[in-house]
C-alpha cells in the first residue's frame, strides 16, 4: 500500500468545492504507485484520481499535469487534469502539491496478445504525434547524463561479470548520437500496468511522471521490451511485430530510426536495469514499496545484445 | 434533416489524419441543428461529433470551442474540442470551417422532473463557476441591443395586443440596469434539447452555439423558462424550486439577483419570443428547418408578467 499521506473525507470534501466536479461520494486509497499517494476519489459528478505528490520535484510538476492535458485535448485517452476555479491544474492538499485526473476505464492486461500490442503501438504513435505540438521542456530525467551519474553508484554492488556488462554497455551508447532521431515528449514508462483496457478497447495510458522530453525511438523500445516479452526475457515475435507495424502506420520510422533500433532495444533495456539497481541497492528512506529486481532488466539487456542481428522491425 | 453540406467517408477519413483520434470506421449524418451540419464520427478511437460552421460567423468560433475546452477542462460534462495536429481546435472541411468533438452519452429527456431539474440547476451553476476563469469575449449575440433591433423588424406581422406586449416589454426591461448582475461566460439555449441524460446521469450538457457572455441569472433564467414548464407555460413549482435549490447550493444568488429574478424570467421569454417571431417571419434564405411556433413564448412571457408575485425562488 504506497498511500503515503492520509486524507480523510473531511479534507477531500473541502478541497473538492475549489472544482467543479459535484460534491463527494466516496473516497479509496490505491495501493498502486510508487512516487505518489493515490486516492479513488468519486462524485457526484464522475470518477477521479486524486494524487499527491511526495517525491517529483515541485518545479517538474506542471510538466507532467500540462503535458497530459495537452494529449487529452488531441483525444488521447489519459487521465485529464482537471482545472479549480482558478483555472489551476496543480493545487494543494494536506501541505502537499496535489491535482485531481480524470479516472479512466480499463484493467491492466498481465498477459497481452498481438491485439494488445497493436493498439499500445498505435496510441504511442498517437501520443508521440500529438506531443509534436506540446511545447513544455523536461529532459528525460532518467536519460543518458542519469546513466552515467548512477552506473559508478551502483558499481560496488555488482559481480564483475555484471560490472563487465554495465561498463561495456555505456562505452556502446556512448558511441551513438542518438539526439539527431525525432524528438519530443515521451512517456518513458509504458509497461503493462500503465495501460488500461476496457473490453478489447485501450481504455486509457496513465501514469506519466516518467515522462521528459528524449527520442521517440526511447518510447518504443522501452514499450516493446515490456510488452513484446516472453516469459525468458526474449521477444516474441508476433506481438512484437504488431505492435511496430500499429506505430508504423500513425508514425512511420525513419531510415536514422531504423538504423538505431538494436541500440535503442538495449538502452530502454539499460536505463530500467540501472534504476532497478539503484532502487535495490540505495532504497531512498521511508520507501516503502518492495523494489522490483534488477535481475529481469539484466537479462533483457544481455538478449537484446545476443538479438542484434535477429531484432523484430517493420519496413 | 439539417445537414447543409455533404461530406463523405473518404474526404473525412482524409481529415481525421491530421487528429489523433484513429481511423474512421462510421459517418452518420444528424437530424438536429440549426446553425450547423453535424456528423456522428465513429472511428476506431473513440466516438465523435463533426460539426461543418454553415452561418456562425467565423471570428466568433474561437470562443465557442475554446470555451468548450475550458469547461472540459474543469471537468463540465460537455463536447470537448479535439486538437490536431497543428494544435488547432479549428479545422476546414469541405470549405467549411470545421471542429471535432467528443460525443457525449446520453439521450435527451423531453419530460424531465424533479430530479432531473436539479441534476440540470446543479451543472448549470457548475458551469457559471467555471466560466469566472475563462478569457474569451463574445457579447451574448441574442441580447438587449439584439432584441431593439428586431423588435421593428417582426413588428409589422404582429395584431395589435402582441405589438403592444412587445412594446411594454421593451420598455419594461430597459427600465433595470441588468448589467450590475454577476456576469460571465453563458450557455443561453440550455433547453431541454441540449442536455443529455445517461441513465440517471447527467450526461453532457451540448450545443453552445448561442453561448456568449452576459449575465449569469439570464442562464438561469431561459433553463427555467423551459425545464420548469408545465404544459400550458406555467412555472411547475417542484421542478422550479428543484433547479434553483441545486444551482443555489453550488453558486449562491446575492441580492441583485434575487431582486431581478422576475424581470429576468420576462428577459429569457421575450428574448426567444422575438427569436422565434424573426425565424418565423423572417427565415433566411436555404432555412431547411420547420421555424418553431413564436406563440409558445408570447404564452411563457404572459405567464411570467402575470406570475410576477409569486415565482418560484430560494433563499
Amino acid at each position: 500500500m504506497s498511500v503515503y499521506t492520509a486524507v480523510n473525507e473531511t479534507e477531500v470534501a473541502a478541497w473538492l468545492k475549489s472544482f467543479s466536479v459535484g460534491t463527494l461520494v466516496e473516497l479509496k486509497g490505491i495501493a498502486a504507485g510508487i512516487e505518489n499517494t493515490n486516492y479513488f476519489v468519486t462524485t457526484t459528478h464522475g470518477r477521479y484520481v486524486l494524487t499527491l505528490f511526495e517525491r517529483l520535484p515541485r518545479e517538474d510538476l506542471p510538466f507532467y499535469l500540462n503535458l497530459m492535458a495537452h494529449l487529452a485535448r488531441h483525444g488521447i485517452p489519459c487521465p485529464s487534469p482537471i482545472a479549480d476555479h482558478r483555472n489551476q491544474l496543480l493545487g494543494e492538499l494536506h501541505g502537499k502539491p496535489a491535482a485531481l485526473v480524470t479516472r479512466l476505464p480499463g484493467v491492466v492486461v498481465a498477459e497481452p496478445d498481438a491485439t494488445h500490442c497493436a493498439a499500445v503501438g498505435s496510441v504511442l504513435a498517437d501520443m508521440h504525434l500529438a506531443g509534436q505540438s506540446y511545447g513544455g521542456r523536461l529532459e528525460n530525467p532518467r536519460g543518458p547524463k542519469w546513466w552515467r551519474e548512477t552506473a559508478p553508484r551502483v558499481m560496488p554492488f555488482l559481480d564483475a561479470p555484471r560490472q563487465a556488462l554495465l561498463r561495456e554497455e555505456l562505452r556502446f551508447q556512448s558511441l551513438y548520437r542518438l539526439q539527431d532521431l525525432p524528438r519530443g515528449p515521451v512517456h518513458a514508462d509504458l509497461f503493462r500496468d500503465n495501460v488500461l483496457f476496457d473490453g478489447g478497447n485501450l481504455g486509457g495510458v496513465i501514469d506519466f511522471y516518467f515522462a521528459g522530453v528524449d527520442t521517440l525511438l526511447f518510447d518504443v523500445a522501452v514499450t516493446v521490451n515490456d510488452w513484446c516479452l516472453r516469459a525468458d526475457g526474449s521477444l516474441d515475435p508476433e506481438r512484437s511485430t504488431a505492435l511496430l507495424r500499429a506505430y508504423h502506420a500513425t508514425r512511420p520510422f525513419n531510415a536514422l530510426e531504423r538504423g538505431a533500433w538494436p541500440v535503442m532495444l538495449r538502452a530502454g533495456a539499460l536505463r530500467f536495469w540501472l534504476s532497478r539497481l539503484y532502487d535495490f541497492y540505495l532504497p531512498r528512506p521511508g520507501e516503502l514499496v518492495h523494489a522490483h529486481d534488477p535481475e529481469h532488466f539484466h537479462r533483457v539487456l544481455r538478449l537484446r545484445i545476443a538479438e542484434s542481428d535477429r531484432l523484430p522491425w517493420v519496413a
